[in-house]
């Protein structure tokens, strides 16, 4: 059961980007028609194009060959594709093969140049990659490019995932010249938490037509991506696969540069939180989804390194799963953050109840006030530890036995 | 249910301690009479100490005070007192009050001075030391104060372990002044993996008759604690009092200082690392008990780390619970260890079975042959990564519903 007590609006479309989808069976021939797998985003234009990719050192191939043509090409991408059900990871030298065979796909299918498409593959990890399959079937693809077709990519690009994960923001711009504009911003992701082990991987797709070109794309991906994407743990375990494109096809549809980029930057990271925590809220046997917020801390990457060690200790989540507001195992976990901490003075709130002030606890807190936070879907868990002005937040589920069920039952 | 194929050997006296205990109802009055509590160890002369304690940032007093007391008098040690069922940690002010008021009480039933007495203590975190129940009672440890105590040491340290650890190794010396000579260490351990929360820590207390200076004693110890306390995990919290004494007789019951110390560093690496084994077999939940040997490493710190950050996943972990030999999660870990991998050097083995050679999948290899491993109760994982020499050894368990059930369900 997913912790997302809210409905998802419907994605919209962005100018300058069709959509497309395909049943190509990829896990399995007996899914082929029934389950969408394959995605292909293309752009009309030529797109600016930024990307963020997995920090695991056993990165699959299509994260190599979609850096190296990102690095090579950012101002001219005009295709992604993706495929759900076979990650194409840790199958030895055919790996390299199989990677640049779908890209070759994805351009035909485009009707683009091979070193303009970007690729990412989730799925099982060591199965032989079923790329015949893809080409028999990789024209339903294209047959059914649309502008308004974002929801069935956010559907394909699924794997364990009980939801299909996608938001939009819209923001306007007002600039001497052009008088007023109103720009889009779509994303779609995946994942349950970079926890799916033989089906791993977190995706994002995001696609803008504000006109920037693809360097400050690049250094506002890179800034947003720390305080989203990369400040969300489900397990702590990274796939080999993660990736995060963005592609903005404005300054091809003949937009000037945006100069003042603030505007866009607020929105995209809206989406990037939005779709980060959409992941969370889907984790495996998740049940309950904490904001930890991390203040007091002397710089920021501090506070999200220490709101991780919290995030990640099993101690810590599975008294979130046991309703147990249990601030003995908070304090373990952030001493156990490698920055120096000094325990006086050190203060933790659930939500409005302070338990802990500068090391002590607090003289009116009660047991209940804290389980009574402890015991809502949703709360937020402030740790400030005293020794500067920096903060960060980092969003978490808790460990619970249908995690267990999840990942010991079933061969994943 | 723990992991103990074998029974485990009464341990032996050392000359120049003797031990006791007592019943003072730590955790609660109720069991005053029922559980022994309160440990008492006491070197007839003064004994040489050696100790390593929790890298936790937050650290209760007792480590605080301990460090300290073996800095200043490493050479003049005659007690360690201990308790269960309360860490005296989390709560405030009074912690450092009461962690020397459990000294003096040391002090006072050993009757020696209070800077010649070592604490520590476990249990609950974050609430009031009970001071005045160990004071009443703690006469019961001096009046049982006996050489061939340890196994009621071992029994009293304990908080929700289910077996009390302990072992001994004798090992023999010939000089060429003194002769032959055999001396024996003992040591008795806690713990079930570091990982109970508000009953936390892991303690370790080690005795010896060998005649080694305190310098030479803190030397070997460091060395011997990498690769055995610092090399086990069950799901890497690490608490706020672990806590590893040592104690030498041997210098002052008169003997020459042994100018070879590798037998007895030997024997004690073995005493350590069984110490430390029998804290995974005990680990919450845990029904497998897994070796993680790291070898083709750049250095042993990346050896040990790499294994750490495999014994840790939460991942690699539940496949351990689910006999599932899933070695695409085992790759996902070591990309994720932080040191620069090379694929196509990585190599996986199960006991005797080859699964990934140099990157590729052996040819030779089945499913069913992994899963006959991974179903044993207790195997060795071995991962080369083919950049250098280096090795080292994790022990570790599984992740299992009853880890949950333990740690989500009951406030421990």
């Amino acid at each position: 059961m997913p912790v997302l007590p809210y409905t998802l609006q419907k994605p919209l479309p962005v100018p300058g980007f069709k959509v497309g989808s395909a049943s190509c069976g990829v896990k399995s021939p007996d899914l082929k028609g029934k389950r969408q797998d394959v995605t292909l985003i293309v752009a009309d234009v030529p797109a600016q194009a930024a990307a963020v990719f997995t920090q695991n050192s056993f990165r699959a191939a299509c994260v190599d060959l979609g850096e190296k043509t990102v690095q090579e090409h950012a101002s001219d991408i005009r295709a992604i594709i993706a495929n759900a059900g076979n990650a194409n990871a840790g199958v030895g030298e055919m790996e390299r093969v199989w990677s640049q065979q779908l890209v070759d796909l994805g351009a035909k299918a485009a009707a683009v140049e091979a070193n303009q498409v970007l690729s990412a593959s989730t799925g099982v990890i060591g199965e032989p990659f079923p790329i015949e399959r893809i080409a028999k079937t990789i024209h339903e693809a294209s047959d059914s490019l649309a502008e308004d077709n974002w929801l069935q990519a956010a559907e394909a690009i699924r794997t364990t995932d009980t939801f299909a994960k996608y938001t939009s923001r819209q923001f306007d711009v007002f600039e001497q010249n052009s008088g007023g504009k109103t720009y889009t911003i779509t994303g779609v992701s995946k994942g349950s938490g970079m926890i799916h082990p033989n089906m791993a991987t977190m995706l994002g797709f995001i696609a803008t037509d504000a006109p920037i070109s693809a360097d400050k794309l690049q250094r506002i991906l890179s800034k947003v991506a720390d305080v989203s994407f990369n400040s969300i743990s489900v397990d702590g375990d990274t796939s080999t696969n993660d990736t995060v494109y963005l592609l903005s096809s404005g300054l091809g549809l003949g937009d000037e540069e945006l100069e003042d980029t603030s505007g866009f930057e607020e929105a995209l990271q809206e989406v990037a939180i939005e779709l980060a925590q959409l992941i969370v809220r889907d984790g495996e046997g998740v049940t309950k989804f904490v904001s930890i917020e991390v203040t007091g801390a002397e710089s920021e990457q501090q506070a999200r390194d220490l709101g991780r060690t919290i995030a990640v200790s099993p101690l810590v989540k599975t008294a979130f799963a046991g309703s147990d507001a249990n601030w003995g195992r908070i304090i373990m976990a952030i001493g156990n953050s490698g920055s120096f901490i000094q325990s006086n003075k050190v203060s933790i709130k659930a939500d409005d109840v302070l338990i802990l002030k500068d090391g002590n606890l607090h003289s009116d807190y009660t047991d209940e006030m804290g389980m009574a936070v402890f015991a809502k879907q949703e709360f937020i868990l402030t740790v400030d530890i005293g020794l500067g002005n920096a903060c960060a937040t980092v969003w978490t589920g808790d460990l619970t036995h249908e995690y267990i069920s999840i990942n010991a039952e079933y061969r994943s």
